[in-house]
């Protein structure tokens, strides 16, 4: 009998039982999320950094260590590799000598849920699945119906009715049909759940979840690639379900146990908004964490009150010696303008979110000043104009006079 | 004597003399523009592509073709290079098989302008200018502001006062001061060729203007070693001043003189909105650039009266045996969403009028189907959600049996 090595499979993160990748994101034993498992002797034989330095520029770079079969499927939008910025300016505010940006509001569709998309789309092809959906916030969904368009496929999306008017604008353009419930974002995810077995759709992160969580391992993927092959000591995430946190600690163990990093320990700290912060509040309790019936805060793309994966994003927290912080709405908007006044990065209010946790947690002396830190932006301010800050206008007629007066008195 | 031989100096456009690398802008002579020149064979010495492969992917990665000193001095947000992206949808809808997009929606503040400002800004820094400035319609002034933050560097912008509301808020963001000038762009401009002189400031795309220009034609060097260093058959270019055409122009050329391309004849088309077509009926009447007093379109980013290299695109739609095309507003926002609807391509208007004129070149038989075209797409439409299509949207309580009713009934 020949055994067929496969490069991944399924394995279920609470109980260990393992599954072939098919269609499942649930564990029939314990019930716990199963996750994509790499065989890392399988994956070194073609990844290799020098191998890796000669392809394409897109998140595909890392092809081995994403669950796709075959290439010719892949749905991508292009999507760039975005920068890591030193952010000297920001740094010197909060006196951190090396503090970096990744600033993932550069992307097709200007958030960071272009990564799991391309992935999870690609994924529900290869299922040959003919309807693509999801739950969203409106990044996700924005993300999703463009890559719906690319690929030809029809595209319903589930977001909770109070979402930013420019979010809905944006995944109108695309073509995607949007089911807008009376509700936050956790009724809208239980009624995508429903129509994921009802109608049998792709809803990304719902039944295709496991594939697709693993295009955010990208992210920390390209964070390590950029800093030369290096971990950072510590990283700020944003946490509205606790995936992407979740995502960037298993790039990073992907990556040691690949020997592509020296061994090095990083510390994992979390970013919720007051009110729709149950994982921070988990963390500074210390207890399990408990659902927020009606979270509220202007982070809206990261207003979950039951994180689904809020209970491992809190014991990686926990296990790394990292932690978290919960700025109220004022200190989002802060964090906004300073990240915008210093480094000309402008993002929306999960990235105030995650400045404004990194300024209480450099306060607090979370932080040695030379610490190597990486923080992620991961939505874009442009689809989020509630929360800019109000311009220095003055309005005038053409005469150079008038340009004169306003250099005397100010705008 | 010794003559120190220098990588560029400046030469005018118009009667061909020289002058060191100043700052300057016109030629003292003819009133021409002066255009920066470089010296091909320094260049070569450092600038070949197996070095280029191995540099950042940023366009600083031309620096040999840019005219710029002190890479200490770069202030740069991280630009990556945008992605060429190979239309299938798009070009199945139109009949074309080698249609590509170049997307520069995707750039750090969101449209090609962080081309040119990166540029500028650092020279302006080398001048030792301690204000920058710049005229514009959103994008220039936006990425002007994000910049001069980066930069630490006090910005003034002059806008006209009917741009979209979203850039305005951009702009602000970055804590760029605005004056709102009572007039059309090229009131905003004249009056910031005053302050310029007036104030010393660093005006970029007005006495920065040979250093500043001379960025744009990065999206240019992208596209030709994104096609593997060969150049495409035919290139359309939406028209606001001209001087994005002319620096594709410009760079092509460059390359060729360089042997980084094979020789190859490139066709230039032009885009304009109808109503500020200045350059497009010229062409369509045979006649020389006649401004257009009151010019109106609903792609306000190349809404431009008269448009300052003008001419010199004209000549080089004329000289390539090329062409251009006037779509109106409706034709534009038909533009827009064709582009999101076959590629998740969400542009502004002008990207729009790149689309639409695209269509009406290809249905009068401007191209044979398997011509290699690459459309270039400037800015983003998050930008200007005025022009974003009616949302397909149904609100409903969270019960699965309204999502059944959506299924039956259309949303």
């Amino acid at each position: 009998m020949v055994i067929q090595i496969t490069r991944y499979n399924l394995k279920c993160r609470e109980c260990g039982k393992e599954y072939p990748a098919e269609k499942r994101s649930v564990c029939d034993d314990c019930f716990g999320p199963v996750k994509v498992n790499f065989n890392i002797d399988e994956v070194r034989k073609t990844f290799t950094k020098s191998a890796i330095s000669q392809r394409p520029r897109t998140l595909w770079r890392y092809f081995e260590l994403l669950p796709v079969d075959d290439k010719n499927k892949i749905i991508d939008l292009g999507s760039s590799c975005t920068p890591l910025i030193h952010a000297k300016n920001l740094g010197k505010v909060l006196g951190l000598k090396n503090l970096y940006i990744k600033n993932d509001s550069i992307n097709p569709t200007f958030s960071f849920k272009d990564r799991p998309v391309t992935v999870g789309i690609t994924k529900a092809i290869e299922f040959d699945m003919k309807v693509i959906s999801c739950a969203s916030t409106g990044n996700l969904a924005a993300s999703c119906g463009a890559h719906a368009s690319k690929a030809g496929l029809e595209c319903y999306v589930f977001v909770p009715d109070n979402i930013e008017h420019n979010k809905i604008a944006q995944i109108a353009a695309y073509g995607a049909k949007i089911i807008s419930v009376n509700g936050i974002y956790d009724t809208a995810n239980r009624l995508s759940n429903e129509a994921a077995d009802r109608y049998g759709w792709a809803v990304l992160n719902v039944n295709i979840r496991p594939y697709y969580a693993e295009g955010e391992k990208t992210i920390a993927f390209e964070t390590a690639e950029q800093l030369g092959w290096n971990l950072p000591d510590a990283v700020v995430v944003p946490i509205g379900s606790g995936g992407l946190l979740c995502e960037v600690e298993k790039a990073f163990t992907e990556l040691r146990n690949l020997s592509f990093v020296p061994e090095h320990h990083v510390r994992f700290f979390g970013a919720q908004g007051e009110g729709a912060d149950a994982v921070i509040t988990a963390f500074k309790n210390k207890t399990n964490v408990i659902p927020i019936k009606n979270p509220k805060t202007i982070a809206k793309s990261i207003m979950f009150g039951s994180p689904g994966d809020g209970d491992h994003a809190l014991k990686i927290m926990k296990e790394t010696n990292g932690g978290g912080e919960n700025p109220t709405d004022g200190e989002i908007l802060e964090g906004i303008k300073l990240l915008a006044k210093t480094e000309g990065i402008l993002t929306e209010p999960a990235g105030g979110t995650t400045i404004a946790a990194l300024k209480r947690l450099t306060e607090a002396g979370s932080f040695d000043s030379g610490d190597k830190i990486v923080a992620y932006i991961t939505g874009n301010g442009l689809k989020t104009q509630e929360a800019i800050p109000k311009a220095n206008i003055r309005r005038i007629d053409p005469k150079i006079e008038f340009v004169d007066r306003i250099l005397k008195e100010g705008i």
